[in-house]
């Protein structure tokens, strides 16, 4: 999505080789058209799939989680990180570890919202150690549900989040992938494979 | 908002005197036209206002700041929980305490996004104790913006939330007011008057 590659260059900090700050128009500040489109680009790659659900993790993935399911005319469903008090039913729940936090803790899916008639589109803003997606996979499957594929904003192709995807038969989407990058300098992988794979 | 007070009176669990779940359409599986809807009618209320940003907290805020920020073409701000690795450069913070999960936390904003040529507006989807819309508050006038007002969602109008913002000045409006509520009970502060402010 060359649209948001043009932001990500244009405003993206690289505090490290592992560590982009998109804060300001993608996960701190929103820019709502963007997400807006980014959500109907998650739709079209995944339009010929009869999704019933878009699910993501609570914070940072609910804006483009929200835009997938506002084109694609479903509801969505964030995970929860931890149990909270007014959570109190039946949950399915996978244990994750943040490596931006560095903290382990619980995701949950309430039973009612989730269940052997779904079919499901996970989204989220980031692909990188895969920790959190591999949570919410686990979680589709736990539930019974049937898994369409991920779709997330920015991956860093250089972690080994895809390959934990993949190895689980996932079909995976990123609208940006960071090959490479250091201060300064961002490498994009070329998107055109998908662009052809999404036109076949 | 009438589709919203008919959709608690059949979906909302009320746990308690206090505890009002809206789990299956507003804050985890979430109906996205049904917030589109709120958004827009948060818009609506204040369309005479000059708006550039609107600001939420994580994470249940953000469906509706996202879909309030939509329509009226502005970015929205989510303010982060606690201090993240990657939200290093300065910022805005306000302490909170949450009687959901009774727990302290600190809310923060980065003086990057919020500034005194702001005129902001903060939107949540519960106002109950006050106490996350009040560290909210804090910080826009900290940041030295103009603050607008505060819309929510769903206001518990038996509890204290909207008699401290009101004492610090500020407009609140909510799009369902209870009054009071007990299992399988919930009454509602009549609308109209909002409605004849809002066409006045």
């Amino acid at each position: 999505m060359k649209l948001l590659q043009d932001r990500i260059r244009e405003e993206g900090l690289i505090l490290s080789d592992t560590v982009l700050k998109v804060d300001s128009f993608l996960n701190h500040q929103v820019d709502t058209e963007l997400a807006l489109e980014i959500g109907r680009e998650i739709g079209r790659i995944f339009a010929n799939e009869p999704i019933t659900k878009v699910l993501t993790i609570e914070a940072s993935g609910i804006q483009f989680a929200m835009a997938t399911g506002i084109a694609l005319k479903v509801p969505f469903i964030y995970a929860k990180k931890k149990k909270a008090v007014t959570l109190s039913e039946n949950v399915y729940t996978a244990p994750v570890y943040s490596f931006t936090r560095q903290e382990a803790y619980q995701v949950s899916v309430s039973h009612k919202y989730l269940g052997p008639g779904d079919k499901v589109l996970i989204v989220d803003d980031f692909l990188a150690t895969g920790a959190a997606l591999v949570g919410l996979v686990d979680i589709v499957k736990e539930a019974g549900a049937e898994l369409v594929g991920v779709g997330c904003v920015i991956e860093k192709s250089f972690q080994e989040g895809r390959g934990l995807l993949e190895d689980k038969g996932v079909r995976v989407h990123s609208l940006a992938r960071i090959a490479s990058m250091s201060p300064g300098k961002v490498e994009f992988i070329d998107l055109d494979n998908e662009a052809f794979i999404r036109q076949g």
